[in-house]
């Protein structure tokens, strides 16, 4: 019963089994259509195993085994951010299709590299940009396609993060590499085909002052001036009291679109303070759909065997203006992108 | 591989494959973590088959064949409206868990049957009122639960459809019996314990007054007094032109809780027109989680043996107000409800 | 210097010093290009002065004196509501315009007698019902006229006030005479042209419930029925713990235009308890520009000699539905409207 | 009648007959309850006549004559903005109370001059940054003086004309000095007590391309930093179709307050197109509140001999950001503040 559609689901290794492989595996072991959930990965002893007993399904601590077994089709890389690219290069060299966590890389050679894998191998690269498949985005993205907003002038994308962070494990620049990476690919996805050229930013610990002289930085504004002049705007800071605070917009020759409702539901009470409704406290709430929709986006061309719609080359743009304003916030100067999309 | 968990889930069969057959099938066959969509029933040849070939899992037009197959756990009743009580009886008595779309029955006598047989059969009974299972009646809900609310002193619920209904096929009462349903379950839900006890209706057919003469209502606003003294009003149309509109709102000692955001998501345009946002068009579009939500709830009920969080019972309590209010429309005066819960 | 243009403004006598006097005395001393205030009348010793001081104009107690005085156009009638017809009829007799608070009468034959005074006298009269100055009710009617909203199918109207009423000092029938007759004429700006024909209404004390077999009732909702189908929902409550809440809705065939906006100000704060917007706490805060604009309207129709644009058969129309709604408590049936606009 | 109030209200001397112009003198003329117009003074034949007769006050063509008028208590500056320092200089220096829409200077040197004109003369100097006086705000700020918002991390001010601008009546620098000003103010306000260190801009002609070349930007984007590491973020632009946008947003370590509701009212219509509220045309239109609020303030102050609530310094430290910003445009670089309040 059922087995034929079975056969038709993609198969999928979830490499890593931490707060995000947990939240991904939850999506492709019940959640979805086109894909399903075979085994998970981790080297931990322990780890891999503990999360597929959850979901019913296989584990591994041996990625080479994974990776050279013929009942998985493709990998879900939520690993720690340093091993995205060499899991990447290896997976794809695998024949297995790819879907990673951002940061996909953290410079432009290993950028590079990842690309080039996926290309010489012939599989789909996704990067895991999910504010491209929430509904707000792309709803303000389908207004630029089809002109109601006009030629882009000013844009903004903000993150803040609901805090509770620890200090000591957040590497330096990780608010340009891991947090503005999705306000950059934010901005270059409602600016579509215009390139980035010039970026300042200004950048400070003031959630965790102590922590400035060990590089750590918990709160940045980036500009980005784009070739047709147009001028972005990112800004992010770790704690923000009201939740996890993700919001867009972009102005053009002929409107505005507003993105990023931050409720938990469209429940207000009035009472005594006032009006008040309750604001969503983590990333999982308020984009639980775009991570269910990036995953069956990537399981469709996967099948369909397409190009997925967020790329490696995606991912490197905006990690050339994540490593400029890393260097614009060191030098105090403006940085000049040479060329973002080689 | 996953087969242990396999057998944890309920498994079901979907007794109707039209419009609300199809939708609770793509929800049973792939988006719940504790069910699985065993198959599809239809006495009409080749209406099953059609969508249980989509699903990829088995048809049949012998429903006697399906209630004592003992690979089915639950049923999933989306026939058409006339037949559901019948179909609550035989499932009931087969030993199936019973998920029935509203309403469960159009008289009390019904009701009172379809009642006692899962009374008998000691399965839970669980009925369609899918209000219960969006964010923000939940939200209004726990706010009276804890107090915030308080003494619920004024309510409001309002369904307004998007129009498009063929009058030719819309039988009398319709409005009180199919779409008012759902808010006189609201106007209960956000009144907890509390019993209506008399109902005064005003009805019209103002979308197409043509077919006033046989008994076509298509707009009604309906009080209801209950035993504190709070005043209730249920209020639906067949034709919004903005799409479809449920709204709710619960008005209490402590406060006010209001509902229904119908908006497709939280992008907002502004250009000359001024500030837009797009509006949903249909109840699956609004109430999507919700539809989910609710047979999540009923399998956890059968998978734990407990009582189902929406019952007969309160369906019962909804149907005596729908035939006060259908009552009060006839003689043009308020109608005592006698025991909505005998 | 000005001189000549002080000569062109509507000389007003204030009669009444209470709450409304204090605030339409202030809108008339210092808000108004075309009116100015000249005196404040009140036949307790010391009330008037106290306040004409305030304003730096003259005060009486003697109310004939100040109607015989040519230097007197116009008088604002804020007295207690039991006083408000004779004043109209012995103001009109004088030949001065009149603003009237509402109710201009509790009685269909005092609004006769009001009506046939200004009538005879030719002089306007206004009655204050301020919602039609709010900016968000003119701007629905508008809509209206234009053809925008389509025909009206299902209106409301609300009214619920932050409370802190003396129940000893309400007369009975408040709710609907002084309450809901804003919402009633509400109803009836919102359903141009279109006479009601049957009221129900269903009212008790919940906020005093010791109070009601004095006969205060303090929560209502009154259901309307128009000529042509329409249905109308007014609804009212003496205590609100959010503050002064005034809303409106008319739902027609072409779209629904809502009202009411009970924010203080644009301004919202997102912190821990989620987001929160502070909310008005009197109806001299909500409907603050409306005053104004009613004040200036009449001095307007005054200067140019035009008939008023809310007028003593407006007030008899919603007079007429109040009188109704009473009826329909004390009877527990609907009531039949012979005559709203003889 | 009423004589001894009059004595009581400042009498004001508008200067400049322009589109500000009539407006300040409206309100002067009709809508303070502690300020008055006495005489309309413009250089240009004719133009003080025309608007003085509208408001039935004197007129003047002499500004001298008008500065040693005993009758005049405090002058209103509407002037062109390249006449407004020797105006307030000349009016300090005649002892009459000063209130200068902005720039109250377009250099250092100049705001210094007027600022120890004011001084010298013991006359309050207050500059026309109306959003301080805008609700939103006002409540904005009333949060941060209460400590609810915490320290401040990340401020914005954006202002979007509605457009319809003369490209060649433009100066260079425009966005700087006229509008971005009102943000650099906005931004101060925000952030209490802390001055700005360096500020960083870019800047485009994006609606008018072809007058890049004669110096006229319309868009911009202009980072500030504060000394205590805060970042604020002023952005504008001389084009918006949906109408005049102007709103803010402080982020602090409590939480956030955002401001800027600009629709022309509260109400909302749903329809075919979705949900649509009217958006305001004109800063008259949505700071209409605050264009009173600041005269009758300036008024207070004047009647109590206190300081003004917006003095010449705050007119100097928006300055010292907006010749910042114009210098980093030249320069492509980062720009320091030398001695925001000298």
């Amino acid at each position: 019963m059922g087995a034929a559609t079975e056969d038709d689901r993609v198969r999928v290794a979830l490499i890593g089994s931490g707060r995000m492989g947990a939240f991904h595996g939850a999506t492709l072991a019940a959640r979805l259509p086109n894909a399903r959930l075979v085994t998970v990965v981790d080297p931990a002893p322990g780890a891999a195993e503990r999360l597929a007993r959850e979901f019913g399904v296989d584990s591994s601590t041996d990625m080479a085994a994974v990776l050279a077994d013929d009942g998985v089709d493709a990998v879900v890389i939520a690993a720690p951010a340093r091993f995205h690219t060499e899991l990447v290069v290896a997976a794809a060299a695998a024949g297995k299709a790819v879907f990673c966590e951002k940061p996909m890389a953290v410079s432009l050679a290993d950028a590079d590299r990842a690309i080039a894998a996926a290309h010489a191998a012939g599989v789909p690269l996704q990067v895991g940009f999910n504010r491209r498949f929430a509904p707000d985005w792309a709803a303000a993205r389908a207004l630029l396609d089809d002109g109601t907003v006009g030629t882009p002038r000013l844009l903004r994308s903000v993150t803040r993060d609901p805090g509770g962070f620890d200090p000591g494990r957040v590497p330096a620049d990780t608010i340009f590499l891991e947090t503005l990476i999705h306000d950059f690919d934010t901005l270059l996805f409602l600016n579509p085909g215009v390139e980035p050229v010039e970026v300042h930013a200004t950048a400070d610990a003031l959630v965790e002052p102590d922590w400035k002289d060990r590089g750590l930085l918990d709160t940045a504004v980036v500009t980005v001036t784009f070739a047709n002049g147009s001028i972005g705007v990112a800004e992010a800071c770790f704690q923000a009291t009201y939740g996890y605070d993700v919001r867009g917009e972009v102005f053009g020759s002929g409107g505005m679109a507003t993105m990023g409702d931050g409720r938990t539901s469209g429940m207000t009470f009035s009472g005594p303070a006032g009006r008040v409704t309750t604001t969503v406290r983590s990333d999982q709430e308020l984009l639980a759909g775009a991570y269910v929709a990036e995953l069956a986006a990537f399981a469709e061309a996967v099948r369909r065997g397409t190009e997925a719609v967020v790329t490696g080359v995606d991912a490197r743009r905006a990690l050339s203006i994540a490593l400029a304003a890393a260097e614009s916030v060191r030098t105090g100067r403006s940085v000049r992108i040479a060329d973002p999309t080689p």
